[in-house]
C-alpha cells in the first residue's frame, strides 16, 4: 500500500526511502502495541465528539483489536513500503473497513500519534525498570544482610584507607538503587502526560476533546500547549535516558567493582562458574565477561542519553525530521537497563565472599586511623594525634577486625549499617 | 602553611602541586562559605557529643564566623600552599587559637567535608535557578498575553506547516519551563542528604551525630551507607547537571528560533538595539549575539553534564581523586544557567512582533489543511479528503487569519491556549 | 558446536550467553569475509614454519574459501551457540577436516584475530569512504561551475552580510571534503598495521612468522609490540570514526543550509519531487527528509566516535570484553556516513538555484562594506569610512550583483573561486 | 576605549556586554602574540599592494612591535571595554598612531583574524606537544631498556593471562606514542593553512595579495574558498582536539595501570615519595593523586573535543557567534596534554618495579598455554592440546620465568621487542 502522504504522479526515489524509511520497521514493532492503544482511544473520542458515528467507532476498534491480537502472534508484518507502524495500522483499516478506516486520521497526525505511542511505551518500561530495580535492590539487600560483618579493606584512591564489610559495600548499592527509584519517577511524571490532538503541533480545526483521550489513556495530565507537544519530544526522551543513566551508574560500579574484586591479585568472591566465560587459547581462564559488557553499557547508555540530547539541539520549534532518529537509542537504553538488571541479580545469587583472602587482606596500616581517634579522644589535638601516629605506622598492631568493626556505632557506619531502614523503604514503594 | 598530611621530611614535587592542587583556588573560592557553615555545625556537635569542651566549640565557631566575614569582604586569600579552602580553613583555625583548632577535623575528613559543601552550595543555586525558571516564565507569560493572537506561520520540517500565533510560540516555552522546575525540584531533593561524618567513606570511630549536623545543616534527609556517600560524588552532580541541562534545552530552542525569526528573511520580531552587536567590517550589521552565545552554552552544559558522568564511570568504590575534576563543570553549569536566564528575561522585555511582517509571512497552502478538515467534516473520509485538497493547492484562499485562530478551539490549540493555566501555576510554586 | 572454550562439565547460564554473545551475529557477520582472509594468511603462515605440513595447510586454505563462497551466498549461517564468527569458522573447520580444523587456532588468539579482521574491515570501508567522498566533490564541483557567479546571500550571524555566490557556497563544500580525504589517509595508515600473531596480547611461544602474515594481508607494517596491539584496540577505532565525523561535518552543514535554504522563507533551490516527503495531514507539504535525517546522523556518528573513546577509558592494560562493545559504532558508523555520501550526491543532481528568489534575496545593506572599501581606498582612513558609511545605510544604492562579484579578484573570493584547482585535486588523488 | 562597531547613539545593555563579551580576555590573551604576528603580516601586504604606503606600513609594524614587548612583559592589559584583543589592538594602534591606526582594519575582519590567529597558535602548540611526547617516548623507553626483562603477569578480562614483562608493558606505549605522533602531524597539516584575507567569509573588494600573507606568517598553504575558511571553524579545531586526545588515551592507560599496580594489592612499583600526596585523617596513606587526576584528564580533553564538535553542527554556513565558544575548550586541551605529559615523563624517572612483589605475583596458571603450545608442537591437534591441558591446571610447574620469556622469540613478544626499533623511530622523527 501507499504511503499516506503519496499523490499520484510522484515517485519517491529509492535512495532517498532507504535513507529515511526502511529502517524504521524493527523500533516500530516496538511501538505498535502502543499505537493501537492510543488509536483505540481516538477513535472512541472522534464518535464521543460526533466526528465518527458510533457504529464507525466500533468498526475502527474491533479493526484495531484484530492488528493487537495479530501482532501479540507475531503475525502482523510491517512491510518496507508502509513507511511506519502509524501508516501500517491505517492501511490495514482502509484494507478491512473501507472508508471507515479512512478516517481514523481525523484530528490528529502522525506527529502526535508517534508522541503518544513513545510516551505510553516509556511509562510502561519506566514501571517494568522501577520494579526491577527494587527486586534487585532486594536482592543486594539479602546479600548484604547474610554478610553484613565480613571484613572487606576500605578504599580511597584505589588504595586501602579504612575497615570497611561486605555489608557495607553491598549496603552501598541497595542505598544508590533506592535513590535511583526516585529519579525514575521523576523520570515517569515528566513524561506521564498526553500529546494526543496536538496533531502536527498547531492543533485541529476539528472540535476534538484532548481530556477524553488523556483519560481513557491514563495520563497524569494533558500537555497543553500542543506547540510544546512537539517542541518536548527529544527533551522528554533525554531526561527519561538520563534517568535510566543513573540506574547504570549504580549497576557499572558494582559491575568494575567486581572486575578489580574477582581478579587473581584481589579474589574477594567467588563466582560460581556458570558466570564465567573462558579463552580460546588459555584453558585457565575464568572471565566475568557479563561485569566488562555491563560496564561498557554504561557508556552506551551515557552515549544514547547525549544522542538523544545532542540531536534535539539547534532545530527550529515544531517537529523536525531529525528528532526520528531519537527513538533508537530511547529504546536502546531501555533494553540495555533491563538486561543489565537481571545480571546484577543473578550475580548477587550467585557469589560468595572469600573469607579466607578478605580477612588475610588488610595491611596492618589500615587501622591507623582509629589510631589517631584513640589518642584524639584522649586529649591530644587531632592534628597532633596525626602526626604522632604518622611516625609510629609500623607498630600499629591489627586489633580483632569484626570487634573493630562493630565498634563504629554512628548511623552509616560499619557497626551501625541500619539495613532494616532499606527493607523498610523497598516495603513501602 | 603546610597541607594537613605533610609529614616531616618529605617534600611534594612542585610539578605534582601544579598538577594537582594549584587550580583549585578558584573554584574552592566559591565553596569556602558553604564549607564555614558545614564546619560550624561541626564544631557544635563534636561538643554535644562531648569529643570537645562546649568553650573550645565556641572558639571554633566565632573564628569560622571571622573567616566568613572575611570572605565576604573578599580578603580571605586562598594561598596556593593551602592546597585548598578546607586546608586554609583548619590552617587559619589553627593560627588563631592553636589546639582547639587542631581539633575541628576530628570525626570527618576532606572527603565528607567537601562534599557536604558542595551539596550545601547546590541546594542554594537549585533553588536560585528554580526562582529565575518561574521569574523568566512570568515574563514571556506576559509576552504571550499580550500577542495572543498575533499570527505566526507554524513549522514542521522547517517548512510552513499550520497558522500559528506568537501567543502559542511563547506559551510553549511558558510550560516547558514549568516541566523544567520540576525536574529541578527532582534534582533539589536528591540532593538533600547529609554526607557529613562519612568520613573518608568508612565512617569514624569516634562517637559523632550525624543526625544532629542533619538538622542543624537543613538537610532533609542523612545520607546512611557512609560508603555511598562517596559512591554518589559525581552520580548525583551529574543528575543536578542533568537538570539545568533541561532548562538549556528550553532556552536554546528560543535562542534558536531567535537567531532565525530576526533574520533578513524572517524579521518576524524587532529587537531593541542595545540588546545587538555588531561586526568590524560590515556597518550595517545588528548581530543577536546574545542568542547564539546562549545557543552555544546549551552545548557547553550539556558537555559539562557527560564530563561529569565520563569521570565518574569504572572508578572503584570509595573516594578517587578523579572526582574533583567533576566540581568545575558544576559550577560552570550553575554559572552558565543562571547568566542565560537573565539573558531570556532581558530579550522578552525587549522584543516586538513585527506585526506586518508576520500578516504576510504566510503562504495560502498553510491553510490546505483546515480545508480537508472541512471536508472530512461534510462526511467525506479524511484520507480522500486529503487526496482531494492535494489536488487544489493553488486554489486555496486565505481566510482571515484571526478568525482562523479563534476557531481552533481545543485545549492547547491556537484559539484556546488557556494562558492563565500558567498563571495560576506559577503563583502556587 | 561448543563454544572453544567450554570443558566438560561446566554450564553457562542463559542470562549470561544472552547478555554478552547473542547480539554478535549480525555484526559478525560483516566481519566474516575479513576473518576468513586472515584466517588463509594465518594458515599458510604456520605451514611456512612447519608448525603444520603444507598438506594441512591446503585442506584447512580449502576449506575457509568453501566459508567465503557459502557466505557470499549468504548460506553460512551463524549459529548462537557459535558465539561469535571466529569460532562459527573453527568449527566448520573441525565438522569438515576433523584434526586439522582443530589446529587453525596455533599461534593466535581471538583477540588478534578479531583485530585483524577489524583493520582489514576499516581498511577497505576507509578506501570506499575516500572514492565516495572524491566522486562527491566531483558533483558538488560540477554543481559549483554551473552556477559559479548565480548570486547569493552570504550570511555571517544568520544575517545577511556580503554579497556571494552559489558557486562560492559549494565550492566550499568542495574544498571541506578534500580536505577530509587526507583526514582519511590518515585514518588509514594507523589503521594499516598488522596485529595478528600478538595473541592475547603477550604472544606465543610458538616460532610463527609475523612478518609473513604482514605481507600476504598488504598491511604497510607490523604493528609490532603485542601489548599495543590490544591496547590499540578502540584507540585506532576511535580516530578512524573522529575522521569519518569530519566528514559527516561536511555533510551536516551541506544538509542544515538546504533545509534552510528550500523553507518558505529563503527558497533558494528547487528540488526535485522524487527527493521530498510529504506529511500525514497536511497536503502541500514536501518536506526534504534527507536532509533532516543527515544532519542528525552527524549527531549520530559523534555519538559513535564518542561511545568507542568513553569504553575505552579507564581499563587496564590488555584485552578487556568491554572493546567488544565498539564494533557496533564502528561499523554504523561506516554504514551511515556511505549513505549520506551517495544522499548528497544525488541531492546536487536534484536542485537548481531559484534565479528569481535568489535575485531578489539581497538587501541593499549587503553592500555596505563594498561602499566602507570604496571610500577606503579613496585615501580615507578605514576606521573613519566604516563610521561615515554606518550613517547612510538607507541610500546604498544595489549595484549589478554579478560585476560586484566578479569585481572580488583576490584568491578564493566570489570573482576568483579558482574551482579548476580542486578539479586538479581530485585528478590527482 | 569603544568597542570597533559602536555607532553614535547605541549602547549595549551591561547584560549582553556581560554575556557575551567580558569572558574572552583571559584566552585572548593567549592568543595576543598571534594575531599580532598576523597583524604585522596584514599590514606589510597592504603595502605591498599599494593599499597603505610604505611609511604607514612601518609605523603600524613598529607599533605592533610594541604591543608584543608589553605584552611579553605582561604589561599589555585586556580591558573589557576592549571587547576582544582584536580590538585592543587597533584600539593601542589608534591611539598611539592616529589615522594611520584605522587602517589597519582594511581588507580583513576579525572573522578572519581570529581564525588566524588560533591557526598560528595551535601550529606553535602542536609542535610544542609533539616534540615532548617524543621526549616522553625517549624517558620510557629508557624504562622500557632498562627492565626489559623483568617479569611482570600479562592480564586479559584483568585477569591473570600470560607472562609478560615491565619491558613489554612500557613498550607498549612507547609505540604507541609513536603512532600519535603522526596523528599529531595530520593535525598540524590539516591547520596549516592561511584562512586570512577571507574576511567575513566573502572576501573582500580590495585588491589584497593572500598568498604574500601566507609565505609571510610562514603557512603552508592557502585556504582557498573564503567562505570555507569561516566554515572549516570548530572542524578544524575540533580535529586538532582529536589528535590530542590520542595523546591522552596513551597517557591515560599508563595513569589507570599505574593506579592499580601501585595499590597495597599489586605493589608492582615504588613510587618515590616526592610524587605522592596524602590524607588529611589516615597517616598511613600515599595517593598517587597526579595518576588519578591524569585519568580524569583524559575525560576533559575528550569532553573538550565533544564540545567543540557539538558547538559547531547545525549552523548555517559562514561565520556564527557560536564559534566563539569553541576558543576555550581548545585552549583548555592544549594546556592538560602539555602538562599531562610532564607528569609522565616525571613519572617515569620516579619508579622502580618492586621485583620480589613481581616475580612472586605470577599464579602457576598463567603458563598453561605455554603448556598448550607445547603439545601442539608435538602434534596434538591445539583443540585437543588446550581441553588436555584445562583438566590438568593444578600440575603446571611455574618454570624460570625470565627462560620462559625470552623463548617467545617472534616479533613483538617478551622474547623480542626490538626496542631499538622505537629508538632509531624517535631519533628520525
Amino acid at each position: 500500500m501507499a504511503k499516506l502522504w503519496q499523490k499520484s504522479g510522484t515517485k519517491t526515489h529509492p535512495l532517498v526511502t532507504k535513507y529515511i524509511i526502511s529502517k524504521d520497521c524493527a523500533q516500530d514493532k516496538l511501538l505498535l502495541k502502543y499505537d493501537i492503544l492510543a488509536s483505540i482511544a481516538h477513535a472512541k473520542m472522534l464518535a464521543h465528539v460526533g466526528l465518527i458515528s458510533k457504529k464507525e467507532a466500533f468498526a475502527l476498534v474491533r479493526t484495531l483489536k484484530e492488528i493487537f491480537l495479530l501482532d501479540k502472534k507475531g503475525q502482523f508484518a510491517l512491510k518496507q513500503e508502509d513507511e511506519d507502524c502509524h501508516t501500517a495500522i491505517e492501511n490495514y483499516l482502509v484494507e478491512k473497513i473501507g472508508d471507515i478506516g479512512k478516517k481514523i486520521h481525523m484530528g490528529r497526525s502522525r506527529n502526535d500519534q508517534v508522541l503518544t505511542a513513545l510516551r505510553l511505551y516509556s511509562k510502561e518500561k519506566l514501571q517494568e525498570v522501577q520494579k526491577q530495580v527494587l527486586e534487585t535492590a532486594k536482592t543486594i539487600l539479602n546479600f548484604a544482610q547474610q554478610h553484613e560483618f565480613v571484613p572487606m579493606p576500605g578504599y580511597t584512591h584505589t588504595q586501602q584507607a579504612m575497615p570497611s564489610s561486605v555489608g557495607q559495600w553491598a549496603g552501598a548499592f541497595v542505598e544508590s538503587l533506592l535513590d535511583d527509584v526516585k529519579l525514575l519517577e521523576a523520570a515517569y511524571e515528566l513524561n506521564d502526560q498526553n500529546p494526543l490532538g496536538s496533531a502536527a503541533g498547531f492543533g485541529t480545526s476539528l472540535p476534538i476533546d484532548r481530556e477524553y483521550t488523556t483519560k481513557k489513556l491514563g495520563f497524569k495530565k494533558l500537555q497543553l500547549n500542543t506547540l510544546y507537544c512537539q517542541n518536548s519530544r527529544g527533551k522528554i526522551e533525554s531526561f527519561v535516558v538520563s534517568a535510566l543513566f543513573q540506574v547504570m551508574m549504580t549497576l557499572g560500579k558494582i559491575a568494575n567493582d567486581m572486575v578489580w574484586f574477582t581478579s587473581t591479585e584481589f579474589s574477594f568472591f567467588n563466582v560460581n562458574k556458570s558466570l564465567a566465560t573462558g579463552s580460546s587459547i588459555m584453558p585457565q581462564k575464568q572471565n566475568l565477561d557479563i561485569m566488562e559488557v555491563l560496564r561498557a553499557n554504561v557508556h552506551v547508555v551515557m552515549s544514547c542519553q547525549t544522542q538523544i540530547q545532542s540531536v534535539s539541539l539547534n532545530l527550529l520549534s515544531g517537529y523536525n525530521k531529525d528528532l526520528k532518529i531519537t527513538k533508537k537509542p530511547l529504546l536502546e537504553a531501555f533494553l540495555i537497563v533491563l538486561e543489565s538488571l537481571s545480571i546484577i541479580k543473578l550475580l548477587f545469587s550467585n557469589i560468595i565472599p572469600n573469607l579466607e583472602k578478605l580477612e588475610h587482606a588488610m595491611h596492618p596500616e589500615i587501622f591507623a586511623t582509629d589510631q589517631v581517634n584513640r589518642l584524639a579522644q584522649e586529649g591530644i589535638p587531632f592534628r597532633d594525634a596525626y602526626k604522632k601516629t604518622a611516625n609510629v605506622l609500623n607498630k600499629i598492631k591489627p586489633p580483632n577486625v569484626i570487634e573493630n568493626l562493630k565498634s563504629k556505632k554512628h548511623l552509616g557506619a560499619p557497626g551501625n549499617l541500619n539495613l532494616q531502614y532499606y527493607k523498610n523503604l523497598i516495603k513501602r514503594v
